[in-house]
């Protein structure tokens, strides 16, 4: 073949000069940079895959059901009993990660001519999935300590007029989680500007001191939840996001939503996590403990913890020497990968198992005592 | 919850009024309207797919591949094995569908202040992915036969300058495939006019009299060649599509394509499917015949019937009394389904089982008996 590049081909202008997203995948010990969750499933929920799926394919050569209704309704009883809200399959949603629900809604609420806001840093796929989708991007403001300041942000909706207004909580890669007086003062703001649809990423929730905002749904048709089995069920691999809201959203993404999107191993897969959800909640209550360990034990060590919500922890600051990057590479010297998400000072862990955390704070440790030796 | 409509909310305005696509699925005993396999999964492929997917289920708790390179390595194999022409995993790129695959390529060739063009009629996702990503659709011609006129096609070209130029080989919903020479003359027209990105769409190539066209990506980096595993790989359940292009190609989807859009239940299934391609390519050799069969026996009853070189055959033409739905409507009251694409005095039928071609033949004949009994 040619030694073609990509700026050869005619693609769009705004992809010029542009990188893939996607954090390093590093062969290291300890891999704390993506906030996956540490526990493998258990062997029963393995076999239970192994057993739906092989039903899945013995009509793999049919397509899937198109609007995976059996999921949505499993998914609906989950949010209903743990959301503390009830939710009926109508308003439930499910595609290849929240990653694609959100483009879904982008390209439903967004796209040409439209903006979305979000109050930066926060998930840096929001602004990705928005470019990707031809919606202009608005980066909303946050207070120092990461925050939301309700009356900044109320501003920003009142000047920009946003299509889409993105509220993250808890928030990554900070970790605090969103008090609901905020979220319902954005919601109002955002429909007396436009009217907007407000989307709250919940995809770390289950790992909140606090309880689930899914309560707000109720007469706020332009108000969507969405979620995620990728870190409180344990199955990141699987790529299955959900969305929860008025009916109407639901049947609006349809417009634009790719026929038979959602696999039949995909949608086997995820019923049968569904049906181990007590066992995955449990493992959840253990990285809560291991998450509220590493922010002590760091704090301890002199270090600056943003307060978290979510199962990793935001560290600091690291302003000499090369900053965050500086001190992501003296970690990674000794064997463990943390996150560097280019917020300038701090880098972020995802909490792992107790023995990857121990390694962690160990490592921190050494290169604190190195930094100490070398001063 | 409320009773909002989709037009309370605020979605795009060219939306509105729109409803979602999808063939109907309706419970009849004989289902030939969606193009799908008839034959299941061999019981041992079944079982591969299950021991696979256990593998897989036990790392679920991590991202998948983010780059499926084996899955591209395979991939890439079995097109240089049966394309006439060496591919290497770094010119494969995989995705939910081959929808997935042609939305991805949009959203990088096309997109908003973009169009792309294709001959209609013609696989109806292509128009309506273009919409989803915000690119202009231009419909091309084709003559009357559903051939394409080279000539005129051009001169569509030339005087749109579109930035995506579609091609349909077999063409769905019509069977026809289209001739070396005329992709060779609309790729040459297309750089001539832009340059342009040029989609041979051989979503059913496996099924035609002749060869697949992957030959001709040699020394033509905007060229690229989508496929599918959902038609002769039986496996429409599990949505795996996947193109073949100049490595830049697929770097710059990289660009647009949701990090670890991929499941690893859907790599794993993919793969156990691979290992079996010389028997799924077996039961390809039984519908070519089948297919044969129909269009034969179609043509000695007296139908108009398109040169077929898909798994499906279109039939004509209806033109009295309500035209090609009304012939859809009696079809289905003998219990055969089959699709009515909207292509006027026409129906589509897909090949099934012996059986199930028997059932739609027979249907087909009762019909004309009562036409003719009543005229």
């Amino acid at each position: 073949m040619s030694d073609v590049r990509i700026d050869d081909l005619p693609i769009r202008d705004e992809l010029r000069g542009k990188s893939p997203y996607g954090a390093p995948q590093l062969d290291v010990p300890v891999r704390l940079n993506t906030n996956e969750n540490p526990y493998p499933l258990p062997e029963p929920l393995v076999e239970r895959i192994a057993e739906r799926v092989r039903e899945a394919a013995r009509g793999l050569n049919r397509y899937p059901d198109r609007d995976a209704v059996e999921l949505r309704t499993e998914l609906a009883r989950y949010l209903s009993r743990t959301g503390g809200h009830q939710v009926t399959a109508a308003q439930v949603w499910a595609a290849n990660g929240s990653n694609e629900v959100i483009q879904q809604l982008l390209q439903t609420f967004g796209g040409p001519g439209r903006t979305a806001i979000g109050f930066e840093p926060s998930y840096s796929m929001h602004s990705l999935i928005a470019r990707g989708t031809g919606t202009g991007w608005i980066s909303g403001p946050r207070n120092d300590d990461f925050t939301i300041n309700t009356e900044l942000a109320e501003k920003a909706i009142a000047e920009n007029r946003p299509d889409v207004v993105f509220i993250t909580s808890p928030n990554n890669p900070t970790g605090t989680a969103v008090p609901a007086e905020t979220v319902l003062a954005l919601y109002d703001a955002a429909q007396a500007a436009k009217p907007s649809l407000v989307v709250l990423d919940e995809a770390y929730v289950e790992f909140s001191h606090g309880d689930s905002l899914l309560p707000l749904l109720e007469g706020r048709p332009n108000l969507v939840v969405s979620r995620t089995m990728s870190k409180a069920f344990g199955a990141a691999g699987l790529r299955l996001g959900y969305l929860a809201a008025d009916p109407a959203v639901v049947d609006a993404v349809q417009l634009v939503r790719l026929p038979y999107h959602l696999s039949a191993v995909t949608q086997a897969t995820a019923l049968a996590a569904l049906e181990h959800t007590d066992t995955l909640l449990g493992y959840v209550q253990q990285l809560k403990q291991e998450r509220d360990r590493i922010v002590r034990e760091l704090w301890t060590m002199g270090y600056e913890v943003t307060a978290s919500d979510a199962n990793f922890v935001q560290f600091g600051r690291f302003e000499g020497e090369g900053g965050a990057h500086a001190m992501w590479q003296r970690i990674l010297d000794h064997g463990v990968l943390v996150r560097d998400n280019g917020v300038p000072g701090w880098l972020r862990v995802t909490a792992g198992t107790p023995e990857e955390n121990d390694a962690f704070l160990d490592a921190v440790r050494e290169v604190k005592n190195e930094q100490e030796q070398s001063a």
